[in-house]
């Protein structure tokens, strides 16, 4: 039986488990890559690890997030991160250069190669035939570290691309698409492999807006098979010798197939506050706009702010809102100024900003309240834009910028019959990617041989191995669906802390109960109780460290969101499965004792736990772990784990 | 006997005094001009006082502190500025148009005209021949409103330049020489007139830079005669028309001369942290540099970023440091992109924000710990920057850019030898300054008509008339030279709330005694008791409606600041001074009464007050006030005062 694409590159790294969908596999990972607001603890990680040298063929360091540097911590993060990146053997971009996405798809994007993320929307570059995938930060110390990845074997679904894109439909469309017909849940252990003569017709950088926005679909990664566009691409980006010619074979069984007909694409628009709440834009046409913002991983390229300044060009946008182009790369925003683009659209009346994840996670250009703002992004849950009850918009960069010059929302093909002289601006790549690459520290040019650590950037905490005996207080019982962001809020005054988890781990559930952290550390140690789905959301790590650090050694939840309890069992904490019966019965306050002895139960593979509550009743918990999880969690989790194993001579990929 | 130019244009706009230094002048205000945190207020007292429009010839609103827009509070701020601009008949500046002083400089200013703005740095178009001051946001309200501003009349010092500058110095240089020669004291009750052929050698664009940052000599203003330099920069701008020819009379007598040569003077430096410690740069080379920062209303200026620009063509700047330009205004940076600069500067290694005051107030690209950032601002005070014991020095453009590509602080001088092909660049103006004027929202093509204020936009506080009875608990014993920063901080998580006096009272003199505000509400009314220099510092008006709102009745100091202390008249409360004795025997806690019947005493002229302390001992306060401030006291406030008036009839203009 033939291979899809993802199953080629899969069997090619491929070192642990087989590619049966479901089972957890082990890969080789080729290329990392690191932003600053999760990257200062990857390499707090490495440290701790003693690890002396990135091992991956490439490891990249960005700042992209925090680049307004509103704070010295943000600042000092940024210098510490260039000094690990100079230290450790990675690459460093500094902050303005870009985001991680964008700079790395221009420089370092390899069609065949593996690459892991400590950010979402690594699959960006799926769009060039690279096999991407967003992981929490530790996988990704481990991974440069030379360890495997450890993740589940996807199903891997065709989505069929037929026709071609009309006029003033967009990438960002056949996304959407995705998004209305298959929902935020509806990638879930899947990768969508993009075929079919509409894939062909699509440019990379095209490719990449739907890989990256893949993510919204829950996604594990998105990719394009490569052809004569994506050579074509990398030798326009001076890397025309790195392309490799990747299709699916023939013969190759995919678990699900979609179709879509591009050609049946008119414009389309997610509605607040879901990326999978999708309508034409004609269906909310005439809602007036008051923010409009271009840029993003998504739509930042300088193909993608190209149609918006071609629709810009001698008209004026409209008095009454604000439009912010933030471009998605430093190489997009020299280009544009270069030939002239950048002028045009300051005439127009744009508030050019540095090159910036910044607005689209509510770190500036921060929504009135009680406004519609109209975004290229490829996020709008509610209160990520930087307040709550807010109205994000998502669409394509023609139809924010026909929504700027209109001051409402209105389908770009009825604002050109009512200009007359709007054209359809389409998408156009530069003859050369003639961006320079004086933000790109090279590992080969690092200036710095040592860590440089401002006094808010602390050190990480390390567990101890797993005892016999667990038990203390029910700190905290809460509802369903707990999110990471209850767990730990990313709210600019505690992202700040985010390379300080002592300091962080005071605003630990603080918006569940404000006093939870401090009563956490008075009692030294204990329990906390859930109802279903706790730690949904983000893939953040600091929602396990922070309660690790706390003191917290298990939580006692009806269910577990995936990432999360992965993340539990790295940070050494017991996740434990408890019925609707035992939820309801146990109350804060409550003293729980796991009767059995933890960690030889763990280590033996035992499933069901008993715990004694008050003394007084008993009740039985499960533990739904694999050997390997159990073998973190004995340890006092992975970085003890991957420690104990490099001092004891067994290499961190046997992890 | 001669005029000055300073005195011919008061003599021209004077409704109340003579011009005797020292005495109290009123004179009538053609142009003023509001910033974005102090705005807010500045408009919610024009409509407490109950005003249809804007009175004087010309109003205008720029949003230039908070663009990066933080929070939505900021961006609420910005729509509520826009309307009350087009409800009452001001010019609005987007946010991202630029800095109120460079916009204004562009559009606006015009020589002979008196300008009051609600910013320290208002003094900037005095390089054109304006007489331009800075003032609290009620006193331009009531400017606004047709009042009279009142002021002590100044001294007026000649400051004769002769010869011209050398290649690499700069007009950067010319005012911190000043500073250097007058301290940042020097200028008190002073304004500076710029003459002779070394003023006539300056374009227009580096005269401001000097009448902008005599500010921080503490004068009144600065200003320089006009001639064909001016008629043609007014030309380049379009406005060759509002050419006016002003110069001092022949027989002129100045209270004083100073004398600068500027053949004289080589590239100088501010050190931290004060902008008077001045030395050459060559006496501070050698200094690591991480952060290098152009831009500010002194020299963010198209004339000041293209001398940067041309040094850094087919350069890079240094790999460890970070290189920030943001443009002064939009026009700046529109002019600058169009002509190809800004992509060079990009490809140096530059990151381009856009244009606004942010990282001088710490708003944005805070420095890293412990590191030095050099900037072409005006004010190096201690945390300024955004984080405590910074290392601020003050240069000019080339003296940035130079220090940028060698890393470390250096002579331009010296690294021009180092690379051979390295020259002075040199002051050129634009031939034409074409920016567009699309974020400029002329009154007359205002789209608003009514005020739209956010969930933050809070009421102006009133206060009631003086009573006859004053008594209250001594809330909080202070020492010397408490400055507004203590009474109400700057830094952005408080910044926010400018607009909203209850939310922000919460944290007056939050700096000396956290549980203030509590206690001040819990008791409803009391005193205040201080050393030498009471509000010393920023002229915010906020650091006198807050403790008012608090329900402060009297400070006791030992001595005032002097725009603390009219701002403790505008806003009804009684600042009576104290001896050292009574300063040293008062303890916090204690309950103090004025035994005189003090609305009868305020009104009568009366000047020594009697309090008692416990019921227990007495003492002797005084009261220094003219009439008119004792008339606004008495009624409770300028606010209260000047409502009465117009309710009365009385135009606000008989203030």
């Amino acid at each position: 039986m033939g291979q899809t694409l993802t199953e080629q590159i899969l069997s090619d790294h491929l070192v642990e488990g087989d590619l049966t969908p479901g089972e957890e596999i082990g890969i080789e990972i080729d290329q990392v890559l690191m932003q600053d607001t999760t990257g200062t603890m990857v390499w707090l990680q490495f440290e701790a690890l003693d690890l002396d040298e990135a091992q991956t063929e490439l490891a990249a360091q960005y700042c992209d997030h925090q680049t307004y540097q509103f704070d010295f911590k943000n600042t000092d993060d940024h210098r510490f991160l260039r000094s690990a990146a100079g230290t450790y053997g990675a690459h460093f971009s500094r902050p303005g250069n870009g985001i991680c996405h964008n700079v790395h798809k221009e420089n370092f994007a390899a069609p065949g190669k593996t690459l892991l993320g400590s950010d979402s929307h690594t699959p960006t570059p799926g769009g060039l035939g690279q096999l991407a995938i967003g992981a929490g930060g530790l996988d990704i110390a481990v991974a440069m570290g030379g360890g495997a990845y450890y993740v589940e074997m996807p199903e891997v679904v065709n989505v069929r691309l037929e026709g071609e894109l009309p006029e003033w439909s967009s990438a960002k469309d056949v996304i959407l698409e995705m998004l209305r017909r298959e929902t935020v849940k509806g990638g879930v252990g899947k990768v969508f492999e993009y075929t079919g003569p509409g894939a062909e017709s699509l440019s990379v950088p095209e490719r990449t807006t739907i890989t990256n926005m893949g993510t919204e679909l829950g996604a594990t990664s998105s990719i394009f098979e490569t052809d004569e566009k994506t050579k074509d691409y990398l030798e326009r980006q001076g890397r025309g010798d790195e392309y490799v010619e990747l299709t699916a074979d023939d013969d190759a069984e995919y678990a699900d197939e979609i179709v879509i007909d591009l050609s049946d694409l008119e414009p389309l628009i997610a509605c607040p506050s879901m990326p999978d709440k999708v309508v034409p834009v004609r269906e909310v046409a005439g809602k007036k706009v008051e923010q409009v913002l271009v840029g993003s991983c998504t739509n930042g390229g300088y193909e993608d702010i190209l149609p918006a300044a071609k629709m810009f060009e001698g008209r004026e946008v409209a008095k009454h809102l604000e439009m912010i182009v933030a471009p998605g790369s430093k190489q997009a925003g020299e280009i544009l100024a270069r030939e002239g683009w950048t002028a045009e659209m300051m005439a127009a009346g744009v508030n050019v900003s540095e090159a910036t994840c910044g607005p689209c996670i509510g770190i500036g250009h921060v929504p009135a309240s009680d406004s519609i703002s109209l975004r290229t992004f490829n996020r709008n849950f509610e209160g990520r834009s930087g307040i709550e009850d807010d109205n994000v918009y998502l669409c394509s960069p023609q139809v924010a910028a026909a929504a700027a010059l209109k001051g409402e929302i209105i389908d770009p093909r009825d604002l050109a019959d009512e200009l007359g002289d709007l054209e359809s601006p389409g998408v156009e790549l530069p003859d050369k990617y003639d961006g320079s690459k004086t933000d790109l520290i090279y590992a080969e040019d690092a200036i710095d041989d040592e860590l440089i650590k401002g006094p808010n950037i602390g050190e990480v905490p390390l567990q101890d191995p797993l005892g016999a005996d667990i038990s203390g207080e029910t700190l905290l019982k809460m509802e369903d669906n707990i999110t990471t962001d209850h767990i730990i809020p990313a709210t600019s005054d505690i992202l700040k802390f985010r390379s300080n988890i002592e300091r962080l781990s005071d605003f630990t559930l603080s918006r569940v109960d404000e006093t939870f952290a401090q009563r956490a550390k008075e009692a030294g140690s204990g329990v906390l109780v859930a109802g279903e789905n706790y730690g949904q959301g983000s893939s953040r790590e600091h929602a396990a460290m922070c309660p690790m650090y706390l003191g917290i050694e298990a939580v006692l939840a009806q269910s577990f969101a995936r990432i999360h309890k992965a993340n539990l069992f790295n940070f050494g904490i017991v996740p434990l499965a408890i019925d609707e019966e035992t939820y309801a019965k146990i109350e804060q306050g409550d003293d729980v004792e796991i009767v059995d002895d933890v960690a030889a139960a763990v280590e033996s593979g035992q499933e069901e736990f008993t715990i004694r509550v008050n003394d007084d009743w008993e009740a039985t918990a499960e533990l739904n772990a694999s050997e390997r999880e159990r073998n973190i969690l004995a340890a006092g989790g992975k970085l003890t784990l991957t420690k104990q194993q490099a001092e004891g001579g067994a290499a961190p990929a046997d992890d």
